[in-house]
């Protein structure tokens, strides 16, 4: 099988690597604007060099970003090419574009390292459907956030320290706001709900909250109560629907989300036979990223299309009740006072996000206990 | 495709259940010395009612224990017929017996649920193997051992006490042994590595502790030291061969092992793309593990073979040093004086097993960190 890879940048590269020497497929052109010399591929500046090429069977985009990969991906798609990608923000934003454009043309459309990096969750949640009924998914899918906390945490760091750090191991970008807000664990929650549901949901139903606002002081609060902050997610299948949100999650010292270290993710889902099922591993990284990118383009080469059946448009409907920890100007009922911050009485998770929503210096963490 | 079902307990009624109502598999024979009547299938007390029956295309073993499952399972296989089991202890005991009859026969054989209960855990090495070298796997792979240990540190039970509840509970059986002298476990880590490097490792090389002589002054010494006993299993690829082995294992409070509650398993595999990947689950009980039963049926349907090629035969080299906690009249070289027992300066795990044959009273724990 011939590839056209789209981009040459971390995981581009190691996609490549990781490709070469096997029998079963190969690179053979790299859209890269760069100029590069590759032993066993050409490069290209021009994505007709790669829709237009006859021999190739599969593009791979590796560019991130939106635009032009959007383009470039429905152009592939429309030449009858299959594609295989790691960007989460592109399947999430556009799915409504590709899926039905991947049923017409009978193609495969992968995109296992979206969510979880080198975990096998999105083609598990694919297995999993063929069994049982998929009830919940979510979990902590950022590394970039999990390793400011759990420093904060563990070493008492205040968030700029805590951020500082994670930017100078190359965790962080230089504008964090894609990771610390909670956008890149949104794009995550939405296409896992979408696959493990067989639905498409309305982003605009599912509230985020981020950390950037989290403190020292907030963290020493929570220890004193024997809690953790992660950000958590989740989406789930409620009595007439669906519900979904990111938030910061209070859980017990000693649970297993509250144990995961640095980087790392912990992501589940529930099903009415399995019951929980959990995977931890490195949900970022260019060879882990990679691996799931060749892995994708194995399953390609054995036929199998996209995870789940497009479904129809749903709204999140988001009315479950919960107490929150909750620090910048709270005026609800509230059960206690924590100092730093009180503890409200049992508040619906759109309530509690459209307060935040009024209140940017605010935050917000549920308990989950 | 019609499925002969071997036995009827806590295991088969549930793969009855799940495959109920599913347009692309029924069980059409169950094999079971009481007399039952079901709606759908035919209740049968003789293997050759199955073995002989040219309508039945896959036999799904339940029975447990070694005879006659083995002969069943052999003379399925021997008939052509695919075979599905959730049975380690046969898969380990006869690998060198059912592989090569597999591989004549061009059949599947598939045995997921062995390994983890629910956990996609051998379909998930399958899917690793395509793309890189499994370097290590292992993890807590016994829910009953996690169970008694979990209630000892957190409860400050005593072993008796904690393996009561156990057996109260239903996680052990009335005579604990398989579980708490680590055979479950043995069996479980054998399978992984045969399944994760492609060989036939030799159990007898495998040396395995188990946890029936840890008490509560144990615990509570481990506990001041900031450390939580687990019942953990090894399997690696080493530099000339593999090395294999299961035993209680310290671990750091704030690791992820550690932090395993209840009667849950943690798996973990290292690849040398992918690096660290871990799953946490329900290890056992009904429908966890008839999920994964028919979580296989689904594979012979879409034609899998079994997960790895029989690779030859190899025996586990255990000369690998740790340090140990030991407790019942360790006379080597001892680092630390822990008041119960002593910590040892670096010892091989063969050495130190070794001793502990010649001491069967005596309790070891390996320090991981």
């Amino acid at each position: 099988m011939n590839i056209g890879l789209l981009g040459f940048g971390v995981v581009g590269r190691g996609v490549y690597e990781i490709t070469e020497g096997r029998t079963d497929m190969q690179v053979t052109k790299v859209l890269c604007l760069e100029d590069i010399q590759l032993p066993d591929a050409e490069a290209v500046k021009d994505i007709k060099a790669i829709v237009e090429d006859p021999s190739i069977h599969t593009v791979v985009e590796a560019m991130g970003g939106l635009h032009p990969a959007f383009e470039f991906v429905r152009a592939a798609l429309q030449a009858g090419k299959h594609v295989v990608t790691s960007n989460k923000a592109l399947v999430c934003a556009f799915y409504d574009e590709l899926l039905p454009l991947v049923r017409e043309k009978g193609v495969s459309f992968r995109c296992t390292a979206a969510v979880g990096g080198g975990i096998g969750w999105l083609s598990e949640l694919e297995r999993s459907r063929r069994v049982q009924t998929i009830t919940q998914v979510g979990g902590i899918m950022n590394g970039t956030c999990n390793y400011i906390l759990d420093n904060m945490t563990t070493q008492g760091l205040s968030y700029e320290e805590a951020l500082r750090q994670a930017q100078a191991l190359g965790y962080a970008e230089a504008n964090p706001s894609t990771d610390v807000d909670g956008i890149d664990t949104w794009h995550k929650v939405i296409l896992s709900s979408n696959i493990a549901f067989g639905v498409s949901l309305d982003p605009k139903t599912v509230p985020v909250a981020g950390i950037r606002n989290i403190t020292a002081q907030d963290v020493e609060a929570f220890k004193a109560h024997r809690l953790v902050c992660k950000l958590i997610s989740t989406g789930k299948r409620t009595e007439d629907g669906y519900s979904a949100y990111v938030q910061p999650t209070l859980v017990k010292q000693g649970q297993p989300e509250a144990a995961v270290p640095m980087n790392y993710n912990l992501i589940t889902f529930l099903g009415d036979t399995s019951e929980r099922m959990s995977f931890f591993g490195q949900g970022a990284g260019r060879y882990p990223t990679a691996y799931n990118v060749v892995q994708d383009l194995v399953d390609v080469l054995s036929g199998k299309g996209f995870y789940a059946p497009y479904g129809g448009k749903a709204a999140a409907d988001n009315g479950e009740t919960m107490r929150y920890y909750v620090r910048g100007g709270w005026d609800g009922e509230e059960s206690e006072n924590w100092g730093s911050g009180v503890i409200t009485e049992p508040v619906s998770v759109d309530a509690m996000h459209s307060w935040l929503k009024d209140h940017p210096d605010g935050f917000i963490a549920a308990v989950a206990c």
